[in-house]
């Protein structure tokens, strides 16, 4: 078992990785300070994994919820059902809430944690690698709104997680693959030499060789958690760790929700940001070969969806989160293992990159 | 005008206090970070205020939502209302949400900032006396769920404070006293020098004497302040700021929500912890004599409700957010000026306080 310790000073906790680490109840139990501790999951996970996280938490005042499985559910009337349970359970502000499962149960419980009565203790049990690799650090906890994801959330930090790569032996195909969308992102944006062994490692990888994925997870948690700790609320390098979304959320949403993975259309994403990096002379074009051949063989599409054109894809990048004061915000890389945000370039060029790609798709 | 500074670090933030600060644009404007600027407000408000604090955000690209009017609106649904238009609307999360109202509209639209986008700028315009004592300083926000008040929400700093104290000329009277009860609770938990200035300006604060209310502000204000900035998260002194709110959230909830007003059930509930006090020893009946004189000259309730009996209070108050594993915890008086938190106490002794409030209310 590998452990990553996230350090935010009081609020440092512990990324425990590894095989079988669900039927270990000595890593769970220490950090629950309460005797009230509520499993969330959902219809899908609750099967596979709920048992053996019962069975650790023998002796606590225990209760659960099962969500239904889904995007479309992570919304304030599903988090309002966890709030139900709670308080008709009386459980009080020193519980603890405990995911089990990706990331919108994840993130909506983590959410929930930091609202009930002002905020109780979380603790992650996240089975996708996305979620492994994504939702473990950094905190960011929230719901979706009909007119935007993650419009509605918080900050709250759990108290330890727990990422079993053995629940990663459930994880259909096109899962796995778009969490290493996210996997090969911090390579991108800040490791180099992390990209480097990814390419070497992509089949065992793919074949979910457990010992790769433990490296690829940890290596992963352990970037982003450089680039929390240095800066927990996202005023500068953090925005790094979008590389890839903003196309990326355009993509989700010019497919219709639910259409795309989060993870594939990062992935896509990456690919256009490396293009319109490469088209702005920041890197080679034997750069831009090496990010489209790492990701096709990990599963992930090069091309957006067909049926959008460069005005949809504008108007849908405007809308991000990025955009401060109507300018388009971008991750661009500089060099494999070195990403910039910048909202200085020529737009024309963007739009040769999107024309390009959108031709390609059609 | 008086300035208060709340101190907590990074996130201080001024409590302007005295007349004819919403006709003062300068207050208001330098604490608007972005260009965004929503004004919250409630339906007995807006047409009030709503005006002079239109005009002073001239220039902003602004947008208003206007409540209905009512502690029982202060839910979920109605925070997502407030979702609904910022979205619509675009804002972002350089944004700015400024409360205009009483408590309900402070704790819904600081919770609507603390989780929309993960948190944008807050600004507070507190339009009652009990707003203007208690939301002002704490960071405290949220709204109720149907199975208790305040169960769901957040801390979130607003960057400005205004409490002008001309708004308080269209309180209704029964508000006033309310509000006043908060203030006494300052002066009985930490500041016999305030309290003795209470008992000699009780008249001027019924009369609505600007200078009398603005002292009372700023006073019980920097009370509260020095109690938060020492103790951010409640872990310790923070519950003495609860005098007489046990007590209090159960005669709120025996009478039924919204027929007594939050500070009528605080102002019987401080009443009866000191009786409570007086029957352990640890004050004598002077002083609990002095604490009914100053409740029943701010037209404040000595008695519960009608109704009650000591079994339904137990109940009652054991649902409170203040019990730890079974025990009721108390904040009780040690002198006038000096307050504990304790579960250190005599059941029985309690259930004597309970019998002689229940049968003189019967």
């Amino acid at each position: 078992m590998k452990t990553l310790t996230v350090d935010l000073g009081k609020r440092s906790y512990p990324i425990y990785i590894g095989r079988g680490l669900l039927r270990q109840p000595e890593l769970l139990r220490p950090h629950i300070p309460g005797r009230q501790v509520m499993v969330v999951s959902n219809e899908v996970v609750a099967p596979l994994y709920l048992e053996p996280v019962r069975a650790a938490l023998e002796g606590f005042e225990t209760a659960e919820v099962i969500l239904p499985d889904g995007e479309q559910y992570k919304t304030l009337d599903t988090l309002n059902t966890i709030f139900d349970r709670l308080l008709e359970k009386r459980f009080n502000r020193t519980c603890t809430l405990v995911a089990l499962g990706g990331g919108v149960v994840g993130d909506i419980t983590g959410f929930a944690a930091a609202t009930y009565q002002r905020g109780v203790h979380f603790i992650q049990i996240p089975t996708t690698l996305l979620a492994q690799v994504d939702s473990s650090v950094g905190g960011k906890t929230g719901v979706n709104h009909p007119l935007g994801k993650n419009m509605i959330g918080a900050f709250h930090q759990p108290r330890a997680v727990l990422a079993d790569t053995d629940t990663l032996d459930t994880l259909d195909d096109r899962q796995l693959s778009a969490g290493l969308a996210e996997v090969i992102k911090y390579g991108l944006i800040r490791d180099a030499a992390f990209f480097d062994w990814l390419e070497r490692h992509t089949v065992d990888l793919m074949n979910r060789h457990p010992e790769a994925l433990a490296e690829a997870i940890e290596r992963s948690c352990r970037n982003k958690a450089e680039v929390v700790a240095a800066d927990e609320r996202e005023a500068g390098q953090r925005a790094l760790l979008n590389l890839g979304h903003t196309f990326g959320h355009a993509i989700e949403t010019g497919a219709g929700y639910g259409v795309w993975l989060h993870g594939e259309a990062v992935g896509a994403g990456m690919y256009m940001a490396a293009d319109l990096s490469r088209r702005l002379g920041w890197i080679g074009n034997d750069d831009q070969v090496r990010v489209g051949r790492i990701l096709e063989a990990s599963g992930l599409p090069l091309e957006p969806p067909r049926g959008m054109d460069p005005d949809r894809f504008l108007e849908l990048m405007a809308v991000d989160k990025k955009v401060l004061d109507g300018r388009i915000r971008l991750v661009l890389l500089k060099a494999i293992g070195e990403a910039v945000v910048t909202d200085q370039f020529d737009p024309a060029i963007l739009r040769a990159t999107l024309e390009s790609f959108c031709s390609a798709a059609a």
